[in-house]
């Protein structure tokens, strides 16, 4: 996916965003939006979003010298679905169709992040937006073609997004009921689950949870540790979460399920669907 | 107002949204990007918002090498305004308070706004605006004040804001029937209405029409033409639309009624309201 320069003035936010959430005074403020413009002055025209927020997080970090900034953020969000889950369980365990059902829970997960603007931070417009995405069409639907694909697979390769959507991921993946190797982060960057994250929310006990050693946002294969290349490689299916790990993987050689809330216009307009739409997207299909 | 660097993100955007509606290729929006990221690290830490759209507009202006950046928008809507002028003229007529009524679509034509994102461009979505704002309550309804401020008084001066929304103002000021003075920008600045935008939406049939003389967002009154001071200082009525007046004239030490839709997040915070919000505020009233 190449550039958009749309991602400009989001990244100036989420650099703004951070530093208030974690206590800088205006002119500390003002000091890191001007290094986040040097550094946005600074990127080469071939870079992908992924790899520029890569950078403005690195500054951010830096920058307020503190190592994970999203902390609390994430730790918030992580009690926040939490406190949701009794009721999807009940949503999901009245279902007609439970693998749908986990996959749209997932898909409404994903609305939990601090990238786009916007992330609801209480338990009724969390769960809001879980009802819509219980109701809403697919804008893109591939769960027929996951169901085949789940038949007969022996290891899951999922790509985590974010924290706090974890929990929701944690509900697939009890759904899924075939063993799962779950990928967050290895290190902070803006929201992105880390080791930390996944066992707040509970995902050791469903899955191998696993770093891909690196803190660069999506999954950008180049920068993951060897061993994930090859989990990369070997699994029998990867179910990839959110904005992030569609731009690194869309172009990739080998199928992935995205599964996303398309919550800017410029993914959105890569996809081919409108803004907000549910997407569950077999790519790469027939590729391999 | 004080600046808020909440603004510095939408500035590039407005600069992004300039380029591609002139043509502009890609490398040319990121040479604009960067020359409009060099012109905020360079901001006056005093500068307020309206003063710092100033200088970003004309490096757009520059930079694309356009006189008026917006006219073609401006153009189109002040057409899609017009279409709907019978249908105002409709509800207007059939109002049990006029006056209110006439303020509440004014109001509601501030929707119209290349600004904050999401100016609605085609007629149902402007016609969807206007109903919300016959009904949604006023945030803040100084309209009583408005309306004693009215009785006696000789002559209005009416602050213009966006092109377009000059429709939407020429009702107010006839339903007022009071001679106005309708003030518009001395240059073009963002979508913000000129002389010939003011012509085109019909306004010199019912106002005399004066320019402020300079190009800067708002009414800078320090920048403006000695003339506009004049007439500013002596009007028995001050009615001032849009964000940018507010901003530059929340602080003034006369009384003026300021017309708006709190359309982003800063402005509201700055008037104490939810975005969202229709505010009819009679500020200053007590200092004179």
């Amino acid at each position: 996916m190449r550039v958009f320069l749309d991602c400009y003035p989001c990244f100036l936010r989420q650099a703004l965003e951070a530093a208030r959430m974690n206590g800088a005074g205006e002119a500390q403020q003002r000091e890191l939006l001007h290094r986040a413009m040097d550094v946005l002055q600074d990127v080469p025209a071939g870079a992908t979003p992924p790899e520029i927020a890569h950078r403005i997080h690195r500054l951010v970090k830096e920058a307020l010298g503190v190592a994970d900034p999203y902390l609390q953020a994430k730790r918030s969000s992580t009690r926040l679905a939490l406190r949701l889950l009794p009721r999807m369980r009940q949503v999901l365990a009245g279902a007609p169709d439970r693998l749908e059902c986990a996959v749209r829970l997932a898909i409404a997960g994903n609305i939990i992040d601090f990238g786009p603007a916007g992330t609801p931070v209480d338990e009724d417009r969390l769960w809001s937006t879980v009802e819509r995405a219980l109701e809403q069409p697919f804008a893109i639907d591939d769960v027929p073609v996951l169901r085949g694909k789940l038949r007969g697979a022996n290891r899951v390769l999922y790509l985590a997004d974010n924290a706090g959507e974890t929990v929701f991921d944690r509900l697939l993946i009890e759904t899924l009921a075939i063993p799962t190797t779950y990928v967050v982060k290895g290190g902070p960057t803006l929201n992105d689950a880390t080791l930390l994250d996944a066992q707040e929310a509970g995902l050791h006990g469903v899955a191998d949870v696993i770093d891909n050693g690196t803190d660069v946002p999506g999954t950008s294969l180049s920068a993951c540790a060897p061993r994930l290349r090859g989990d990369f490689a070997r699994a029998d299916i990867v179910i990839a979460k959110g904005q992030a790990n569609y731009e690194t993987l869309s172009d990739c050689l080998r199928p992935v399920c995205f599964l996303l809330k398309a919550k800017c216009e410029v993914i959105a307009r890569d996809i081919g669907v409108p803004v907000g739409s549910l997407v569950v997207d077999f790519a790469g299909l027939t590729q391999v």
